[in-house]
């Protein structure tokens, strides 16, 4: 598994992210590493992060689902670009759309693990599959679109919102 | 619009959600309403519900239309079944699939609102689908196959967790 999060090397313009910012201290916090093939998201539950009483409530698991797979997208951008692992790049990408099928109740008491992989990489979409376990369970699958877009995009969006960080 | 919530008929035992439990206090606290046909559900996100400055991430969005879609799953079933309006019934869906696409970036300075209806009903199972809006701006649909469990099923599954209310 490797050492550095994905999320760790946006740039601070992409970094305020609720679920994965590392800039946002009110949020998640959703860190990816490469674990061989595949990516890898750990992550502690807290206690009121609950659907039912001792249950994960399916928000947080799309949270997870979505996150580590824009993530992912840009790290295998990242790779295929043959950019020098450790540096910033300019490789982001949004959701354009998000399928989880939820396969059995979450239980909040342990941490939970998100494996990706990339199964489709066309232009500037990469389709990204994934299941969440607990434990050995695999509770959910699934699959995001990803669509890579430039800082100019970004950088157009930001200055359009009347909240401006 | 009707003026009582959906979620605020829930039984306590179904009201822990952080997406939309009324008990709670961490949580979302998602409200739903008929409005006419369809259901409403109207949400001022919070300034660090960020992706990037002055926009909303999409696991806000993602847990908006879950709770919102098995919430009016719910109340579609208590409708169809002819129960009384005011009264707790045993109505109890859980997400089976969760659908989105992502449309255009959801400003983050105004309020958010889901409306959705049941496009299928058969036996256990509703589909639901449904929009969210910023102002008139059609941001993200969304589509969610709910599943209606029994009580003794939550009750068995609460009382094989570890973590207990």
């Amino acid at each position: 598994m490797t050492t550095t999060a994905f999320q760790d090397l946006y740039p601070d313009s992409s970094s305020h992210c609720y679920g994965c910012g590392r800039l946002n201290q009110a949020g998640l916090q959703i860190k990816s590493y490469w674990d061989g093939d595949e990516s890898i998201c750990i992550y502690q539950p807290k206690e009121y992060q609950t659907a039912i009483p001792g249950y994960v409530y399916g928000g947080l698991i799309a949270s997870l689902i979505d996150c580590h797979s824009t993530g992912t997208a840009a790290a295998v951008a990242f790779k295929e670009a043959g950019a020098v692992s450790g540096t910033e790049g300019d490789f982001r990408f949004l959701t354009g759309s998000l399928h989880i099928d939820y396969l059995k109740p979450t239980p909040i008491n342990g941490v939970l693990t998100v494996r990706a992989y990339a199964s489709e990489v066309k232009g500037r979409k990469i389709v990204i599959k994934s299941t969440l376990y607990a434990g050995d369970i695999a509770c959910a699958n699934g699959e995001v679109v990803a669509v890579q877009v430039s800082k100019t995009f970004i950088d157009e969006l930001v200055s359009q919102a009347h909240i401006l960080d």
